[in-house]
């Protein structure tokens, strides 16, 4: 290779030369910019040079957006104060434990009366491997995550209107419908009524991919066998000894599968978002604001309730009372402002910013959607039916059954998610008080384990329409929206600037709040430097 | 319902109503025997009533199946002697830290250099959720358990001979050979082409059900765009604030993803031993056979080298010399002998059972197989690469990486296993020296990642045929083999019986062993109490 030049040699050769020569992280580098890997989006840990002269950033709400805000600003060097409307840091970051009480809009009263250990997140629950900016602050702040199973084969599929009424096993339905498919197009392949579609040097890879993927016999169909068993699972496991022989199980038909609906989730664990590998914090969501509180909570002052945010050329004045008591306001200025505020809420502030930005954050509507959580006296679920972890979808209004992803094999209690959804169901829901919600949800899911009725002994309903400080899941853009609105959501509006998961392409998701934050403090410190 | 008879109820009201009686465990037993769910295999704790009357048994190897029959034959009165080749228990349950030293045939010393903490399993990784028994022993012996993570999308599919050698992401070619195949079975639908496969009714259904779990656009292609990213991922993901629009990324043709082969690892999360949820023992795989250690370690002899297995009509009696030095025969002897020695190894042992018995050990032939641990100073699949456990998969010959699903996000070391493989790939590892192996491991991975020429800094080998106690991975029934043998390697023997993975339908699984040993033992006291 020495008399080589460059180009001559493959990338590959190339890149082996520059790792011998300059560690490991420059050929994964190179690597990268030869388009041999993807790069990330999220490049480590925000560098904002230069010097910000003492400037003065508040900052409205203390969710995760709020909280990256102000750990890096005053990283950066400037003087960083945060309203927050609740008595703790995190938002929508939060976690429900024994002892909490929550009071939603109406004001209904919950007391959670989970044991000790147990929780629930109402809010986000799950982190994707390739949310790298919410990973790095996690391995930043010492948060400790583990997985979080969300397709489990042997969690149920259940349609009141299939089968009737009996929850299947999610490996059922995933081999039978995989099955069905390879079966069809390996027929029709070798009917040759694909010929027009596939080339003939292809016919043959394709129907030999479709034997090994569907489980399908050598003749290409899939059927009751140890082949579709070896996916399905069997009416009796292989085992040892004397009564080891395994018997096969029956594989429901295509026309079956089809007719039920249940393919409709088979597509969950294929999702960007909710590809293995993902994670949760050990303990509990709320693990991460409470890290970030660690570092900024002092610059934090909680229970108030923000009414108006004006602005002239020189500086931004936030008027606030006390979420509780109300009383006589107060006002705190500063040279910037990057609010944090739901639209939902914010639209309701007297805010002092353009008309475009107006009427992006009053164009914006937000999802309703609820979340239950169960307290159950053993783990029934593993223990009666080996499902450890993932998730249950049914037809029925509570959307799913979410199994905790820790604990496993604990003899004592745990916590269910009993409900999650969204729209119709989720206002259906808030319409009955928290105590009659988790009635309704221990009613759907004894439909799926009837163990339910009793091993269910307490329940916490989180409408999320009904949180005060949020009145909605999540910003919900429509396409339509977001071309005519999304670019004046993100503008510098004087002195004022949003942040946020309603300000960014992944609403919903935590990375969004973060990442839309550190695109906004860029800007903002952009301009503070150079102007 | 009150005046209504069993016969009117449906099969779900019926359930109800026992269980609203009875309690939840009742009423998920009614639903199981109402064939509403799969009935396990393994019911509970084994059971062995009656008098034993002071039988002994000699237990011959502390493999699980050795260690599962001393347990529970000496909690039901029998008295238990356990020989062991080993210094320790476990067998094939086997874990290898740093300070171990392991010599295999032929005198090759390896010493484990891996830093405090980190492990490698050499043998058996994994728990399948339907594992009942060796689940149930890690729960009732106080194993504790944390996921095993097989699947991984964003590990990579590596094919020397396709895309320039280039490592291709699983979720793009998972999400492509998805997208393809729902591609051609709907266009061939549409065309009316499987007219005679599927019904009018179904063809509707069939369709929507290939958009949406293909990923397919409105006109049922596969193509670029925010649909097939939502599964294959992003050239730039989703984020927030002014940066944050998506880039889609490029599918890959399904023509190419025929060629390139990489289709055929896309199945194995499907398979029923490797579906989600996966476990492993929390600090390795031995925390299993340690644990049975603490209830039956002192009914172990260790370092005995069984020689011969004598029988007559009232006793067993094994002779045996110390496994390191030789030296003089010493003879043991029992009512009955539960002989759980793997048939590689047996069948070099005189002893003394009938032609038919001889035959199906002589007739068993055993896997090849290697595995290599390899050392990486820092996590650069995580660092660098967004892999947090999971397996990559190479048509080289070292056959997978597998990534630690452990101590992720850690910012110290880690082990990963650098080759997996079986056959003769296998045997071409063994032939050169196992510092040879471990080089050769390093270059087949750093194909995949150029981090290993920097990173990996010392590994160990082992390779199960050259494993003295074992001579091969494990037993490899044939079909043929074993509709002549099997039945013959379970019977009771006059007073010897075999146990073992090789003696079950699930070769080379622990539950195998473990299940395996419970018949026998089973069979055993029926014998004893009856006889």
């Amino acid at each position: 290779m020495s008399g080589a030049g460059i180009g001559s040699m493959s990338r590959r050769e190339l890149l082996m030369m520059i790792g011998a020569a300059a560690g490991s992280s420059v050929a994964y580098r190179a690597m990268a910019s030869l388009d041999m890997v993807p790069e990330s989006d999220y490049k480590g840990p925000i560098k904002l040079e230069g010097d910000p002269k003492g400037a003065s950033v508040l900052i409205l709400g203390a969710g995760l957006a709020g909280l990256v805000a102000a750990l890096e600003l005053r990283k950066a060097g400037y003087k960083v104060q945060v309203l927050e409307y609740n008595q703790r840091v995190g938002g929508r970051n939060w976690t429900l434990r024994g002892g909490d009480s929550y009071t939603e809009l109406g004001g209904f009263e919950q007391k959670c009366e989970f044991d000790p250990g147990l929780y629930l997140n109402p809010g986000p629950w799950r982190l994707p491997y390739h949310h790298n900016a919410i990973l790095d602050y996690c391995k930043r702040l010492g948060v400790v995550l583990e997985p979080f199973n969300q397709v489990n084969y042997n969690a149920y599929l259940h349609s009141s209107k299939a089968f009737g009424g009996k929850p299947q096993r999610y490996r059922h339905i995933q081999a039978d419908f995989n099955g069905g498919v390879a079966e069809l197009l390996a027929k029709s392949t070798k009917q040759k009524k694909m010929d027009q579609l596939v080339t003939k040097e292809d016919r043959e890879i394709l129907l030999e991919s479709l034997k090994g993927w569907g489980a399908l016999e050598n003749d290409y169909t899939y059927r009751m066998g140890l082949e579709s068993s070896g996916r399905r699972g069997y009416d009796h496991d292989p085992n040892g000894g004397t009564i080891g022989k395994p018997v096969p199980s029956k594989p429901i038909s295509i026309d079956e599968i089809l007719k039920s609906g249940l393919w409709r989730y088979l597509v969950h664990g294929h999702i960007y978002e909710f590809q293995t590998t993902l994670f949760q914090p050990v303990g509990g969501m709320d693990m991460i604001s409470k890290a970030f509180a660690r570092e900024v909570g002092d610059a934090v002052r909680f229970n108030c309730k923000v009414t108006a945010i004006k602005q002239d050329g020189h500086k931004v004045t936030a008027t606030y009372v006390d979420a509780k008591t109300g009383g006589a306001p107060t006002q705190v200025s500063a040279d910037w402002c990057l609010c944090t505020i739901p639209a939902s809420v914010l639209s309701q502030i007297d805010l002092d910013v353009s008309a475009p930005m107006h009427d992006a954050i009053n164009a914006l509507p937000y999802e309703a959607s609820i979340k239950v959580g169960l307290q159950a006296k053993r783990r029934f679920w593993e223990q009666d039916e080996s499902i450890y972890g993932g998730v249950t979808f049914t037809d029925l209004p509570n959307n799913m059954i979410g199994y905790p992803n820790t604990g496993y094999f604990g003899s004592g209690k745990g916590v269910l998610l009993g409900a999650y959804t969204f729209g119709p169901n989720a206002y259906e829901f808030t319409a009955l008080s928290p105590q009659e919600r988790v009635k309704k949800a221990i009613e759907f899911g004894a439909q799926i384990h009837p163990q339910y009725k009793d091993e269910i002994e307490n329940g916490i309903a989180v409408g999320w329409h009904r949180v005060p400080w949020i009145l909605g899941c999540a910003g919900a853009w429509t396409e339509e929206k977001r071309k005519q609105h999304y670019d004046n959501i993100c503008r510098i509006d004087g002195r004022v600037l949003l942040a946020g998961e309603h300000v960014s392409y992944i609403p919903a998701w935590q990375e969004g709040a973060i990442t839309s934050s550190l695109n906004a403090i860029s800007r903002l410190h952009q301009r503070v430097v150079n102007g």
